[in-house]
Formats: structure tokens, C-alpha cells, sequence
């Protein structure tokens, strides 16, 4: 065992290369981010959350044919069987967290998936399906999990409505206005993958044991529902209100905040060096939704933090950052916001399993042992 | 981003040190397996499974009063909700796998745990109690589901037996002999931890998010649905079925299997060189349990695939090999091993959760990118 004792301890696996990957491109240092070759900022005004979907698991943009086809094909998925439902309902009496609520309900998807079962879990078809339908189905589940738990009737999907439009019109019982539903299929976009982050991993680590699709998409979405990971943004909200609830200024409520020892959430990033490139054009929604309405103060204030943190901290804002404001002015419950992170990201989990069935590789790393040695066991009786 | 492109890659994380544990040592040269510096062996003879949870949540093996209160405690988690028992029911009436069961099961508990929420996610207290409950219930979950789609009813949990011999008494609505009730207690010891494993380790990726011990026992569990990890041992008995089923000498049938390219379960490990000291234990209760019945063919068939296949080919069995016949001759059905292998491997994971969150650091390595550079966005109508 001399070559593990040997070994360099890599506890969070900083720097150590896992895969190669044609999925996306992370340029800390110039601040771009790129899906499968294509500029994120492109892809953010230019592309809907269905084409960038097919982009991530097919490899190219699609045609105009194959678009409508795709688009189709997933939401004809929408709808959740009843059990389903069911459980959902059950889950909103018991009080559940969004986030556990979501993970449940991928876990269970598979009992009412045609795809699901013993046949073989890489096979590239059978996946896509199965994708389709788990990227079709979780934003009804969510939908429907926040309506009835404010007491309102789930609201059917409409198969006319675009994938993030529907959502919108699911939660809320009305077609959003143009600008909410650009402004929400871009953040659709802008949140769909992002190299090996930790739910993203931990996708792959469950799919290396050849587990199924939806075993993988699970263990993502319970690793996205912590604090240090997809739970973010929900904190720099929650920031927001305090300072717009303080009197103070908010320079000085964060100047403040910092004295007394507290964490500034949507903060630094393990891989940007520089102002994250989804950061920025997030930034511009949450300033336009201002505008729209009339009260800018949302965005003021997260301009203020952000303005102080770079000069003070030398720290630039990340994608929870600005998500947060924009949510809160689309009138979106702040505890589910990072539900609605796992509604983009599942395209990229999904994404990132399916390429590495290609060609898989069981993912398991090692420990080096540091309890105690040799003990002698004693009986109960005698101890 | 020279750092990363000059990297080494390192796909299944092969001798990668990723933590220090505590927890348990494997000799892969020596073919020894200690847990927190006690002998597996000394420990599946001689200590139950719930003084080997007790050992590995807590360091120490408990006193008589301690264990008597550590099984009480436990003892008095078995129920389940009705709501949980509920999905159970319809999880079987939709044919679900066991363990997608168990996975949505586990992911389902978080809804009805006292401690769940947004308290302090690493606080150890909470996480024993958690930890205590997942384990105590999810025997009675696979139990009650197995009886349902059996078209049996569910037999509630008797306080006064053990943790193994009380999940055989749901499983099969009798006490199991004392035979019965050593070995599969002795199975569970020998199954509750294993280093990184791939379960344990997704795990621990989940949990590095400071997402809940219900997201990452949950990630385990899926994981451990793999083909390539808990799955094997199902792949086991199904070849001994073939064996029996054909006229064939059993040595004869590893041949032309082997001839005919397919390969045999249950042999070879990526951290063992020699045989895996848990199927060494595993063999004498599977020898034990044909002696008992008077009925040794599904011992013999094993050992004559054993010797054929160290001559031959120089492979040890892994501890699949002979869970497979000694769960077969317990009666329990196939499609069950890989479940059973989580009611044991949970206290496991649980302990590592717990030895993580004392010094936590979030899991994230890189990935290479190797698609396509600088592609010029094209909107779909002119595609």
C-alpha cells in the first residue's frame, strides 16, 4: 500500500482531471463560458432552453425541423401521472422542502418511465427518451408542489407554450408577459451546465456504476440543495430583504455584515478568477425587470454589494448573484429558486451522464486510513 | 488554464487520495478488512449489527447499557408513516424495481423526520438520530414492499428482536431460526463499510454541497444500483441457476461460458489482490446453511467456480460470490440481495457523512475540454 500512503491527500479534488468533456468550456480567467463551442452570451439571446437542450445532448444546434420535433416531443412528456401527483400532494401537507420534494419525485419518475427497467441502462435512444420525459416532467412537479401547497389547484401544462412560458404559466395561472418568459428562458440557458460542478459529478459517480439515468439525476439534485452549491442564490435573496428591511444604506449594511464575521452570499467562485460570465447578462434582466416595474431598488441594491465586494474583497459576483433579484421581481417564491436551478441543470446532468456511457469507467477513488490499528475486540459482557 | 490542460487524467480516480478516514482499512495484498482497527473477522463473529453501527457513528464499541439503549432507540424507529407506506404500495403495484423502491423510499423519509429542515446540516447529534431512523426503517420498507407485490400484507416490526432477525420476521411473517438470524446478522456486519466505494463516495460528494444526510444516503443508494457495484451479487445466483439448470459439470459450464465470452460474476476487485476476506466468511455460513438443509449443491457449485477460476484465471471471489448462495438458501428472492446489501451499507455511509462534515470541504474536480472551439452562432431560421 506504499503508493497510497505516498499519495498527495486532494481532498476536495482541486485541479485533479476526471474526464474530458465536449460539453462546456470554462474560462476562469477571461471570464467565458462556452456550451459545446458556442459563446454562452450568444446562446443566452439568441437560443431557447429546448435548442440549447439539443445542443448538449446531440452535439449540434438543430434545424428548424428538428427543433419543432424536439419541442413537441418534449412536451407532450409534461403532464406527470397520477400517482405522481399523489405523491407530490402528500409531500406539500407534510410541509417538505422544494428541493427534497424535487428529489423525491426524480427518484420517482422511474416506476412509471416505458424506458425504465433491466435493459441496457447506456443505451444512447433509450436515454434521450428518458431524459426528454424527466426534463419535460420537473417543472410540473414543482409547479404543481407550490400551487398546492398555497392551497391552489395544480394548473395543466399547455402543450402551445414554450418550455420556460409554461412553467410561468403553471406556477402562477397566466401567460407571462414576453418579457418575463425571455427573461426566464434565458436563465434556463444560462444555468444549463457547467463543466464538473459538484452535482454534476456527483451525477457521474452514481452513473459509473452503470446505475440508471434517473439514480444519477437523483444524486445530482439532492448535492444541488446545499448551501455551498445550488442553495445560493436563495441566501443572496434572503440578504436583500434584510438590507432593504435595515435602514441603512446598503454599502454600510455590508460593511456591517462583513465586521461582524458574516459570509456575503453569490460571492467568489472555485473557478472564476472574474466576474462570471452568466453574472452579467443576469444582471442586465434583473436591471430591464426593474425598469419594466418601475422599482429599481433590487437591482440597486445588488449593484451597491457587488460594487463594494470587488473593491473591498477583490471578489466578483457569481450566477447565484444576480438570479436572485430576477427571480424575486418575476414574483417567484424564494424557496424555489434552487428547484429551479435543477429544471436547467437536469439538461446538463443528463448531458454529461450520456457522454461518459461512451465510455465508461467505474469512478472510485481512495481514502488513507488514519484510525486506530490492531485492537483487540472485547465482548460486550467484558467491556 | 495551463494547470488543467497539462494535467494528468484521471478517469475512475484510480489511487486518487480524496480523504483520511477512520473508518475502515482495507489490505487489498493481505486480503484484510478492519473497521476503526478491529478484525471483520472478530467482528461478524462475535459483535451484532447494531454494535458495529455503534462502533462506526460513535469510535468506540459500546458498553452493555450503551448498546441496550443504542437498540432500544433504534427498535423504536421501525415504523413507518402511513404516507410512506402508501407510495410503497403503489411503487409495487407499478412493478418498480427494489431498488429504485429503496431509492425513493430513502429520499421520501426526509418529509417526515423530525430533524429534517433547515437546522444546522452537519450538527452530529441530529445526524445520529437521522441516521438512526433511515437505518431502523428501511428494513421495514423492503420488507412490506416485497409482501406487497407478493400480494401479502405487511408485517409491522416486533421491538423485542433484533435489527437482522426482525427484518426476516417482516420479510417472511415468521421469527427466523437462530441459524438463519446469526448469518444474516454476520452479513450485515460484513457488508456495512468498504472504504470509498462508489456509493460511499457519491455520498460524500452530495453531502460536501452541505446538502442533508437524506441527499446523500439517497445518492448512496442509487449508486449502489449499478451493475458494476451492488448489483453483482443478483448476477451471481442467476448463474448458479443457469449451472444447476444445465447438465453440465460445473467446472465445465465457467468453460464454455468463459469460451463463450461472457463474464463471471462475483470475482475480481479493484482494491483486493488476493481473496476478499468477507467472501472467506461468507463461504463457511453459505457451507453451514447446505450442511443445515442437507441440501450442499449450491455450496459446491460456488466453490468449483471458485477453483476454476483462481487456476485459470488467478481471481479471487469478490464478496458477491457467496452472498449469492447464502441468501439464496435463506430464501430470500433474488432481486432483493442488491436492496439488503443497503440496509447494511447505509451505516456505512451514514458514518462517513458524519466523519466528512467534521472538517468539510466541497468535492469538485475538472473536466477537460475537448469539443469544439470558437463556433459562430447561426440562428435557426437560417440553419
Amino acid at each position: 500500500m506504499s503508493e497510497e500512503t505516498s499519495a498527495e491527500l486532494k481532498r476536495g479534488l482541486e485541479g485533479v482531471l476526471v474526464a474530458e468533456s465536449s460539453l462546456s468550456e470554462i474560462d476562469g480567467d477571461e471570464g467565458r463560458l462556452v456550451y459545446r463551442g458556442y459563446n454562452i452570451d450568444d446562446l443566452a439571446r439568441n437560443a431557447s432552453y429546448e435548442e440549447v437542450l439539443y445542443l448538449l445532448w446531440h452535439g449540434e444546434l438543430p434545424t428548424r425541423a428538428l427543433l419543432d420535433a424536439f419541442r413537441g416531443g418534449m412536451a407532450a412528456e409534461r403532464e406527470l401521472d397520477p400517482e405522481v401527483l399523489n405523491a407530490i400532494e402528500c409531500l406539500a401537507r407534510a410541509d417538505e422542502s422544494p428541493m427534497a420534494m424535487i428529489r423525491t419525485v426524480t427518484s420517482m419518475l422511474s416506476a412509471y418511465d416505458p424506458d425504465a427497467g433491466d435493459g441496457d441502462v447506456q443505451s444512447i435512444p433509450a436515454n434521450v427518451r428518458k431524459g426528454r420525459r424527466i426534463t419535460a416532467k420537473l417543472p410540473t412537479a414543482l409547479a404543481a408542489f407550490d400551487r398546492l401547497r398555497r392551497g391552489e389547484e395544480p394548473v395543466a401544462p399547455n402543450p402551445d407554450l414554450a418550455h420556460a412560458a409554461n412553467f410561468l404559466y403553471m406556477l402562477n395561472g397566466e401567460e407571462p408577459d414576453d418579457v418575463a418568459a425571455k427573461t426566464f428562458d434565458m436563465a434556463l440557458v444560462l444555468h444549463a451546465d457547467h463543466g464538473l460542478n459538484a452535482s454534476t459529478f456527483a451525477a457521474m459517480v452514481t452513473a459509473s456504476t452503470l446505475a440508471d439515468l434517473h439514480s444519477a439525476v437523483t444524486s445530482a439534485v439532492g448535492t444541488l440543495s446545499g448551501a455551498l452549491h445550488g442553495g445560493a442564490n436563495q441566501n443572496v435573496m434572503r440578504m436583500l430583504l434584510e438590507v432593504d428591511e435595515s435602514t441603512k444604506d446598503p454599502l454600510r449594511w455590508v460593511q456591517d455584515a462583513l465586521a461582524e464575521g458574516r459570509r456575503v452570499a453569490g460571492f467568489g467562485h472555485r473557478v472564476y478568477n472574474v466576474k462570471d460570465p452568466r453574472a452579467r447578462i443576469l444582471s442586465e434582466r434583473s436591471q430591464a425587470l426593474g425598469e419594466a416595474s418601475g422599482d429599481e431598488k433590487w437591482f440597486r441594491y445588488s449593484e451597491a454589494v457587488e460594487e463594494f465586494m470587488l473593491e473591498e474583497k477583490r471578489i466578483a459576483p457569481n450566477v447565484d448573484f444576480y438570479s436572485a433579484s430576477m427571480y424575486y421581481q418575476m414574483g417567484i417564491p424564494i424557496d424555489i429558486y434552487t428547484p429551479i436551478f435543477v429544471i436547467s441543470r437536469v439538461g446538463g446532468w443528463i448531458a454529461h451522464v450520456m457522454e461518459q456511457w461512451k465510455d465508461n469507467r467505474l469512478i472510485r477513488p481512495r481514502a488513507r486510513y488514519v484510525g486506530p490499528e490492531h485492537r483487540e475486540f472485547v465482548p460486550v459482557g467484558e467491556r
